[in-house]
């Protein structure tokens, strides 16, 4: 699972060769083998457990959780007759979302998201379509895909009717459907960091929208090249997806259209908060400065007074009068009135 | 109804699913029947007193206030023959404005928009245009037809003359049209902030601004879509548009357009705004730190001088002159005119 | 006559229908009739003088100045056969640009515009090109095909050895080579308002920054869309437009897309003008309060010294010195002269 | 010659009519006729010594420098068969790179440019290419064909083994060379104004980016058009281009495109140049207001003490101490020193 | 190999000729002639040792470091049928990456680059694809295709079983995955300076973020049109390329696909960092001024109240009070804590 921080972003240069290495434990793999009147599901040790679905008409879907062990993976792959560079694509998850016609197969890859603590993180699937099968890869264990599990297993809705199409549909609308959530938790940040920009802008604040921001630079390369991998999955002519299916996947385009449309209002709002944080900081800034200088502006006629008054001339009437003190003090208070009121009126206070 | 505003951008990314959950009361059901010599308008409670209408060759337009009964409308949507993926999409009241062409019928979607109180609000309007019927769906009860059922009713202009493709041009016609209104009221908005930004520049003004910036996202959002759905509803080679309501359709598309040019233009206006707000508020703040500048810059040699006169020195032969108080009087009094002058002449004040 | 400024942004969001209320006086009908050999010019007041035109195969220009009386112009394009849809257009001034082939007649619609006083103000002008006539439907009278009329009452030039379409291209190029005059207009205002932004620099000249601005935004609004009605124009494949006309009108089509190009020009001067702007304004600021700074950081050090020798304490030996009066000014001078000549050499003064 | 200043920007808005008016001098025109074994170069005084061309199978490259008389050149063109609107086109030296192909001879115009003294200075260059002749017609005399007449004279190079098409594109091609001519003198200025920029910046600074950003806008506006005609040229069909010239003309393409990229590469590094400017002048005012404030804020303490020894209360115990004055000396050194110590800590100073 | 840095943007716009003007030494020329039984490599002085590759069907590789042997060089490409118009491109170091495809070879072009102490440098290939032979063209010795020679010698992969396009596909794909080392060095600089701008922030990070800028500028001009080149290699029908080897080129299409858009995020990065560091920067001036600030306001109204007891007055009681002088420091410093708590009740410090 590949984290995006702010402080990570060479890793998204990492030549495709490295991106999985570092990674262990077992690779696990079941299978689920249905049609509308039986159904299978097996977790499997080996390898050559799920071979003889190659050539079986029912649906066969076999999930594959994780990628470190390359030999296994590269056994079924071979076997499924896969092409050497798609196996390749398969194993680097860093790439973008894309789309392959090989004729008697279509691969397909794209990223699942999560929003976990301000940060998105990715997961690669990569799909198999071909007549008899679905294969799934995916970089980790742990996926979206368990209410699917469920309409297999209890044969819910149209599922079990349909074939592998149908299915490879139902595990990207699963992906599909839960962008939606992350964007409403990316929604709801929004809205906080916003607040927070408006009311108590801190240093703190430029520091989380320019997260956010970067957040959603890698929100659109995994969201943005779907759509394309839909144009050409739906409008491809090849015999594997069925007429009937294709209305459910001109379906699912509008809902990425959507979520797209999403991202980039949200890459407008977030940009748009730059600019209500800066002029919002320096509001506050200027409201700071302003008090501090109405306030030495006051002061500093009345230090000139008093200045006067401290000059050792030897004829100054004013020294002499009795009442000379309390009156300085007097022509002192009614002036602070006097420029008191006049900053009230100019709204400067 | 939708309401978009500062706090609840976390509300458009909900997943479609759950946009309807939480309304209730009952489901309005009304038809129009009609030809050229006849009309019929009936208020119904149960679904199948519209069932007749498939079939029958005189126009009949099915009007369906509020989408909480699933149940109800899924009945009459099956009675008609219409897809799953359609009356899914029916439902989904987050969708963005859409058409899908099924043979049989014709599916459009489309926002109405109300602007209230600064904020806009819209409400989504499913057709379902096919040689007999036309059926619409609304959100909520309330919208802009009401000129349309009295043509209807009355047999005013040309609609009782013409066919379903007409009736259901009318309908986006009156909600193009109501964009108008809206785009006029966002209009004032906007010379009224404008007016603000430039003579009376606060921090509520930019408030403001960010807003008004929010509700044009969303405007474009319901806008723009509709202009692609107009051409391919236009150009639709379906037999259910006949010819001569196309030019009407090429007509409403150029409205669609100017729509979507006045947004453009208002977006650009709203965000120079934005500027001239920030270039008034800090002229105004240049203004009060220059005149406190200068205040200040009056006083400083003032102080000076008195403060040289409030030395002890023994020998300060200014203290003993008997005019010695009066003359630093007049001194400072020069002072004071001459820097006057200076800053006037160099346009500081 | 539609007026653009700060204030009237609302006005150009008004529903189409209500555009032309509220104008007043006579409508103006006046016919050119002509071919190579006669030439019959008049100011008719009754729609039925010009009706006999549309069969007569000469070249028959009639002219419409004012859209008020909607009786009367109504009934001529009933007569010339003009469909609802286009009619609706005529009488809608706040249209942008547009063409409409409708066979037996090509509708054209585009803006004269005048620049004056700082405001540009545009009236909209459709064509109706016939076979045997071509009308044109002013908002108001007051046009630039003075030299038209000049050229087709003297015989000057190939307009009278020319068909319709060669008369529609001459009444078009007029309207585009008065854009040329409007550019310049807005050229010299752009220099004079650039010179002021760079030496004195006003809030005013932000005001007016920002109405150059928004001009510019409606100039574009008229000239962006001529360039594919013109498109349209010379590409369509319909018979009024003779291939000898073609090659002007592609010429046209270059002045247009120079027209535009130099509006792009424009805007990029005029918003980088705003940067200038700020930036001369901001320079202005610093140099005021930098001044400012520097005399009170003069001041300070000065203003410490004689407060030194205020001081009440018993063993002060310089206050003893006969000199130390005349010593403490000589230290004072020299230290004002030592600060001086140090933020001479920062650069600072 | 056109020039392109801050002032002048008025100019270009000039309705074409005008734009060489005000030019005398007489026009002069020479030719060369060549093919492999023969050469006659000629300077020509009337009209008609070059008539003959027309219909000999010889290259014949006439070359008109001067377009003031109408009436000699209108000839010319007359003889040679040239469509009005293009004649029109020749005379209007304010156009854009354009092509028209008129199947009996090809019409391309562009513009040769100079860099002087911080101008970039435009001249236009219309083409007429036909069977047996070339003619070029430039606004001026002087331009950088020296070397092309060099090989025509020499026998240099393929030049005299081939058509009028080649020597076409070797006119075209020493324009375009001298493209880069021009974008090496603006990279050297854009240098020279950037290291000033970050150096030592001042308000003379902002005027010269100012000024290249607009000499920048001119130099795109005549080498973007000359993309599309030169594609326009390379895969017209007319059969006036050999196939052997087109791989010539494609990689002139490219030369072209290269010396946009670096216009476009020129355009972003001016204008970061303008944000470098900014914040680097911002920098530099800070640093002055900083040392200011830093400076003020050392002596204020001091003058607060001194004030304090300057009051006239009865029982002040320090005034009476004999070591007082001493004292009070000490303690507003070790201050100044304190306050130093921590302003550096702090990185302010 | 050329070297971009801030003060060389002139070199990049030298005309064609000069650019590779100035190299000295020899040119290397090494071969490899292999099929999947033999292997031939050799380094040879003279150009006719290799001149018999161009007639065997075995796949050779001759390649060539060092352009400046013009003479050989030429020879060499005379022997091999190269056109000149390619040769001037072979030689012309400035160029774009190109592709030209002339039948019986292709020609292609691109950029090897390098990142060395915060600078990108580039050094151009050029190949010729024929049927017998691929002829490599390197500016200068030193490249990243040491693993395609091992691979060669040791017969390692499918290398040796595959022809001359397969070949041409490895080292292009070398040249692509290098772009990915280069891009995640950028990756660790901007991490590196986005911390400084954040944490601290100086004229000097500013230098950095816009040579960076410039940088990334150079790095798009080379690999943005690698895309290009790509497709139209991929979809060119030339026999050269064998349908085996398009999956692989398609393949590393998404490859480039993909380091142009890591390009572009860190295009977008770097841009915002100028944003966080010119906010970063006036967060930290702001902090200086308003501690400065507030430290003067505080010791205003101090020096004000010392000026009152430095009056002459006759008749001030508060001066006869013994407790006077005790009493006024006491003033004070409540004074001074009334006011830092009011101060940081308001968060000014």
């Amino acid at each position: 699972m590949e984290k995006f921080s702010v402080t990570d972003i060479k890793d998204k240069s990492t030549s495709p060769e490295t991106a999985i290495a570092g990674r262990t434990g077992p690779v696990k793999i079941t299978y689920f083998d249905y049609d509308a009147y039986h159904i299978e599901e097996k977790n499997i040790e080996h390898a050559e457990e799920c071979f003889r679905f190659r050539d079986t008409n029912t649906v066969t879907w076999i999930n594959i959780d994780g990628l470190q062990d390359k030999a296994l993976i590269g056994k079924i792959c071979n076997h499924f007759k896969i092409h050497q560079v798609i196996q390749d694509n398969i194993f680097n998850i860093d790439q973008r979302p894309d789309i392959e016609d090989c004729q008697s197969y279509i691969y397909l890859s794209f990223k699942m998201l999560y929003f976990r603590e301000g940060e998105i993180t990715s997961k690669q699937i990569s799909l198999i379509l071909s007549k008899n099968f679905l294969i799934s890869f995916q970089e980790e264990e742990g996926d979206v895909f368990g209410q699917i599990r469920d309409k297999i297993r209890n044969n819910l809705g149209k599922i079990r009717k349909n074939g592998n199409d149908f299915l490879a549909y139902l595990i990207i609308e699963a992906v599909v459907h839960n962008y939606f959530h992350v964007l409403e938790a990316i929604g709801e940040a929004i809205d906080e960091i916003e607040e927070e920009a408006l009311s108590d802008p801190s240093p703190k604040t430029s520091r989380k929208i320019s997260m956010l921001q970067k957040e959603m630079i890698y929100l659109r390369k995994a969201v943005w090249p779907l759509r394309e991998v839909l144009i050409a999955f739906e409008r491809s002519d090849n015999k594997l997806i069925r007429s009937a299916t294709r209305i459910y996947l001109r379906d699912l385009y509008e809902h990425v259209v959507q979520a797209i449309e999403t991202c980039e209002i949200y890459r407008e709002t977030i940009s748009s908060m730059l600019e209500v944080y800066v002029s919002s900081i320096s509001n506050k800034m200027n409201d700071v400065m302003k008090t501090l200088t109405i306030f030495s502006a006051i002061f500093i006629p009345l230090t000139f007074i008093v200045g006067v008054y401290g000059m050792n001339f030897k004829n100054v009437p004013e020294l002499e009068w009795s009442f000379g003190y309390p009156l300085v003090w007097t022509v002192m208070l009614s002036l602070v009135i006097i420029m008191f009121v006049f900053f009230r009126k100019k709204k400067w206070i």
